[in-house]
């Protein structure tokens, strides 16, 4: 019966796989190669296990385009992040060569490749193998086709392999070995786990847990430690790498290996093996995986008439935006609120403008679970993360941009979310500095910016730290005016202006006025600066609004600004727009610095503090600038292609910023509203929770000939505003935009 | 043969133990009732394994006197702590009860006890069972006889037991359970873990693994996830408390259980099982835990004709002193750096001032290991701990005291550390808040002490704290010093002198003139202070130089002095004895000052801050009155008897304090020489490290009749300083010192 009931069930999967769902679209191939970094393996929504090829040299996703040779598949990975690599825990390797047994490595070469939701398949070379893999979300599987005539059906499983390894010790960014252990467990199981520290975010030591079934028995099995193989069963934990070698029967022509992870413990991760993959086919697995994506999918459908490469751009996006976080509810090693725990947030201030905006719009309950697990490590580490992994804080890029996640969660009317720990969490890493830990978490340089209200230059990342606290600021008074907490708000409002104090009025570049730009703890400005750090006499070099990299090699964590320009970050004040324009001269100054902004390279397209500027044409009233900026920016570099994205994913960060704007909306993180511009398809329908609906239909839809919006109706009544409220989306309806050649008046009030 | 050997080595065992050797005088009872909280149970020196029996309701050595009723016996524990509870993991309780299968608690009450060293026995009532233990250092050994006449012979195992469970959740203090799991092995064997936060240091999670093994099978098993009993072979973590219960043959009279104890894993735990106590009998894993006691204790050997009675005194007193800080050394989940490994260190405020000198003293190489253990903690974690317990800093109880354990390493010229990497960790401490984390490491209150010299009434513990920054900036000086760092030493050596900025210089108590007092940031002394924290209206109380609790129930922590008095602290300044004799109005008003305190009852014997008090009288000139103030203070608080501790031994600091001032010397921590006073036996002789022998012997010694040094021989040569460097005893020899019914001149000088 039950075998019956597996084979319905893996049928019903393939059938539903046949029928043209919205998975169909997804190809997790998009962004892969060139600057992308998005991981290509099978994944469920927010999944914790994420199985990939890991290639050499290793990249951040495990996966390199062929013919990169390939060391093994390991099962957890991060998606699309730049810096140094983290995780590649627990590899496996089939081998069909008669030296098999004799070594610990088993790299290969890959004749083919075929990636699509949920699936993997490659043939190895030498081996002549071909490898399949789907995954649950605590749990991956292999099907691996041995070579009938090979007399060697092997397989390598490597606890000491990580993603990333440097021979010298403490390399930044780099992961280092703390501890591996593997153990044989009768003739089908191999258990153990790899314990590594650093990595990206400088992190402390992790452990991934695994129980490897397989579905042939051994007939022979040795273990190794380091490069010394051996007989025995195991190899207790001694601080280095360890492995096995297990072979099968030479009659063993397919082997399925189902491979149970967790951060508990080797038993844990043998449940999950259990309660997600045993006794289930291949196919039903990847069924189960298409099935939860098929659902969270559809939230938005598109037009019918959308074009196939449109809708690949743009449920790819949605899929890159949901596979991090991860949800580790149920696997948190450090305490056991029953609250949700989530972990990989890499890294918050990449992914508050537009990914977390995002899941907040199409999976609110979701959100929420995310919200709760920022204020449980709040509430047990001390600090909310700005990146975590690895169970640990580490490396905050910009500000302490959770607060912005927390002022967009409550403006958007999130439900079951304790506002008053939120508050206290925003204002732990406002008031406390985290005395050593700045490269982990709360505000670096926060005594200086409390006390002169800017971060003079000397501390790495003055210039981004100064303009992101600001608007960190803003989103605690939002939170504490919700609270009816005045004396706060008024502080936190008052010190939302401090983006002034590193705003240079007079300083003119490229006919642009005003920039924030490097000043020193005097107040004087600087117009070069000194190369690295300490006390000794140092080099200067000559700062201006287009410097971006230091002129040695300096990270962009010793910058005056991370990642990014000053013509960058002079346009990056999301919380007052006005305050900007008027800085800035006016709306006249503005508009024609924004065009010289986008005219003369200043935008950097990858860079997620100049995600919102394309939009603030709204803010002078010509939304159809807006409409003909973002249209192009996507054109030029967005496609459907492995290069199909023009920079770090970052979590899922470049792709919900495309598949807001394609559907015509943007948001502005810790603000109630969506702005409104030409939308990149002919419409879009948000299906809501609650079964509500909310349609964006445009009317006379033709991009080329009638790229602006003339006029809008909601839900049939005009409707002139250029914005439009996440309650007012959520009450569902239709927005109706009427598309035409020619701007109009139509947008020139925002609210 | 194995066999044979085995028994042989028993054999030996058993002979050394009846040949009087000096571990037949250490009494692990000393101290363990009263105030002096000692663990009772078998350790070895510096054992992570220390198995003891726990008592409800749960004291923090597991242990209560007789008629309390027994738990069960845990593998972990700590000795001589105040405040809430650390470990108590992995609790076995045999039991011979009928419905013993089917509960998953079996609390008995004990008949009789036995404790020596190394040893610890029980005959439980109800059961009618007896229980002998012995220790490896990571594996522990229990002995059970059953009666022969009952059915039922059961072993339950509890993997969710800890000391301190409180109902309330994140109770101060209270450790939590993270998750346990229990796992059936074979018909001989049990593993699983236990994973708790929390507790004394408040610290993260940390997990003990255990491999129990049993000299019988099971012939029927039960294992239970919190009140539910069940037939399955384990219990995986679900983030609640679980268990196994064992049935052997009713036959099986006596079974012995190993059970071994990892950080890192079950395996690592079965490993530490194998390597360590594996094919040994009861007898001989006692046996080696006497020989490397015997070894160890040998260090130092008494006159033939000191008194049993004192004896135990002493070399218990180097026993307590030696079984924490805990070697864990390959056993670090954390980093695998090649550096030596300790933990439980409770609290360097407790142990820098007599327990750590006395490890210097009489096992270099292990001070040298447990000093690079703190520094390898501060290059991973960020900051040296005060006090460190599961793998995790947490709780500092006055300053950053770490500091000075550093310079006696370095004054006392312990080699293979290194001093830059000293010099860093230190300034580390002294120059960089650690934000929101002064709880847990590094100076609270920094900020403060930097900018006014001192900490203003209002942080907590704003007297000890300055008052011992002081001394560690000493100790700064001292170390930056040796490495030619002029301008580190000249800045510190001044902040040395930070304690004068809370000498309150006209305030007068009882006879003296000038104390440590509180003083609020705009430099007034407060004659009455807040109760409390925050900024409502607060009560205030009135702060004398006697206030040593607050009027309500005030932990220290929060206190203006941590567990201590104006009168105590305000004689707490070692590192200048000369400046705070003038800063007392001079050698006439110190002397006096000083009767005062020890006659009107200021002094707290069971205190570390003023530890070094008694010898004060050394720096007048008057070493007479040193050796009549100790000789009371001991005779008055210290004996052989289970009460015979005057408080917390706090992992030895009680004890250290004996152990030195029996031999007539004591250590200022910090500085290379010991203070010399009336030895309290007849001679006491270092076996120093390579060979080298230093005797202190009195002539004429008999404490009644003639209390005083009259004069004093070192090496046949007259010696009348009353201080000896710590190189001159190192080069071996002999100080003789005369004793006399009347003091002399003797010892006017010191240096």
């Amino acid at each position: 019966m039950k075998t019956l009931f597996t084979i319905l069930l893996a049928t019903v999967g393939c059938t539903s796989l046949a029928a043209g769902r919205l998975t169909d679209y997804v190809d997790p191939r998009i962004g892969s190669e060139g600057l992308g970094r998005v991981f290509i393996g099978p994944s469920h929504p927010y999944g914790m296990v994420k199985p990939s090829p890991d290639c050499t040299p290793s990249p951040n996703s495990g996966w390199l385009p062929m013919p990169e040779r390939v060391d093994g598949f390991s099962q957890v990975h991060v998606s699309g992040t730049g810096g140094g690599p983290k995780y590649g825990n627990i590899l496996i390797m089939p081998f069909a060569t008669p030296d098999g047994m004799t070594r610990t490595t088993h790299y290969d070469r890959r004749r083919d490749e075929t990636v699509s939701l949920g699936y993997y398949a490659t043939h190895l070379d030498e081996s002549d193998i071909n490898v399949e893999i789907t995954t649950a979300p605590r749990a991956s599987v292999y099907r691996i086709d041995y070579p009938a005539e090979r007399e060697i059906k092997g397989l390598a499983i490597d606890a000491g392999f990580f993603l990333g390894y440097e021979p010298i010790p403490d390399a930044r960014e780099a992961q280092q070995l703390v501890g591996s252990q593997i153990e044989i467990d009768g003739d089908h199981a191999v258990k153990g786990y790899s314990r590594v520290r650093g990595g990206w975010n400088d992190g402390r030591a992790y452990t991934v847990y695994f129980y490897a079934t397989t579905s042939e028995p051994f007939v022979e099995t040795a273990t190794w430690r380091e490069e010394s193989i051996g007989s025995d069963r195991y190899c207790v934990d001694m601080g280095d790498r360890t492995g096995a070698l297990l072979r099968f029967p030479s009659t063993a022509d397919t082997v399925t290996v189902k491979i149970g992870i967790s951060f508990l413990s080797e038993l844990k991760a043998r449940q999950n093996c259990i309660d997600q993959v045993a006794g289930k086919s291949f196919e039903r697995v990847h069924a189960e995986l298409l099935d939860e994506w098929e659902k969270l999918l559809g939230r938005v459908t598109l037009d019918p008439a959308t074009p196939p490469e449109q809708r690949r751009m743009f449920y790819t996006a949605l899929y890159h935006t949901m596979i991090m976080p991860v949800d580790r509810t149920g696997e948190c090693p450090l305490w056991n609120d029953p609250t949700p725990y989530y972990d990989d947030y890499y890294a918050i201030w990449d992914t508050y403008r537009s990914s977390m905006p995002l899941v907040t719009l199409l999976d609110p309950d979701r959100q929420r679970d995310i919200v709760n697990s920022l204020l449980t490590i709040y509430r047990r580490d001390g600090f909310m993360p700005d990146a975590r992994s690895g169970n640990a804080n580490g490396r905050t890029q910009g500000g302490s941009n959770a607060e912005v996640v927390l002022a967009d969660a409550l403006v958007k009317g999130l439900n079951g979310i304790d506002w008053n720990l939120a508050l206290e969490a925003m204002l732990k890493d406002a008031e406390t500095a985290p005395g050593g830990k700045e490269e982990a978490e709360g505000r670096g340089g926060l005594r200086d910016y409390i006390e002169l209200g800017y971060i003079p230059h000397g501390t790495p990342r003055a210039g981004n730290r100064t303009v992101e606290y600001s608007l960190c600021d803003y989103a605690i008074a939002v939170v504490a005016d919700s609270l009816g907490r005045d004396d706060v708000r008024d502080r936190y409002m008052k010190q939302s202006g401090n983006w002034r104090n590193l705003w240079r009025a007079d300083y003119e570049h490229d006919g642009a006025r005003g920039f924030i730009m490097p000043r020193d703890r005097r107040g004087e400005w600087l117009d070069s600066i000194p190369f690295g750090h300490g006390p000794e006499p140092r080099p200067r070099f000559v700062y201006t609004p287009v410097t971006f990299e230091g002129p040695w090699y300096t990270p962009w964590w010793s910058m005056f600004f991370y990642e990014a320009s000053s013509w960058e970050y002079s346009l990056s004040i999301p919380h007052d727009v006005p305050g900007l324009i008027e800085a800035c001269g006016g709306p006249e100054a503005m508009e024609s610095r924004l065009d010289t902004f986008f005219d003369h390279g200043h935008f950097n397209v990858n860079n997620e503090p100049s995600f919102l500027t394309p939009c603030l044409y709204h803010w002078l009233g010509k939304p159809h600038i807006t409409s003909r900026r973002v249209a192009n920016i996507v054109a030029a570099n967005y496609n459907d292609t492995p290069a199909g994205l023009p920079g770090n994913d970052d979590s899922g960060a470049m792709s919900s910023w495309l598949a807001f704007h394609m559907t015509g909306l943007y948001p502005n993180a810790g603000h109630d509203y969506y702005l409104i511009h030409s939308p990149l398809v002919k419409s879009a329908t948000f299906n809501l929770d609650g079964g509500k609906q909310f349609t964006i239909k445009a009317v006379n839809f033709n991009p080329d000939k009638n790229p602006y919006i003339v006029s809008a109706r909601l839900n049939g009544k005009p409707y002139d505003l250029s914005t439009i409220r996440h309650r007012t989306i959520l009450d569902g309806g239709t927005l109706e935009l009427t598309m035409g050649p020619r701007p109009t008046g139509w947008g020139k009030q925002m609210f």
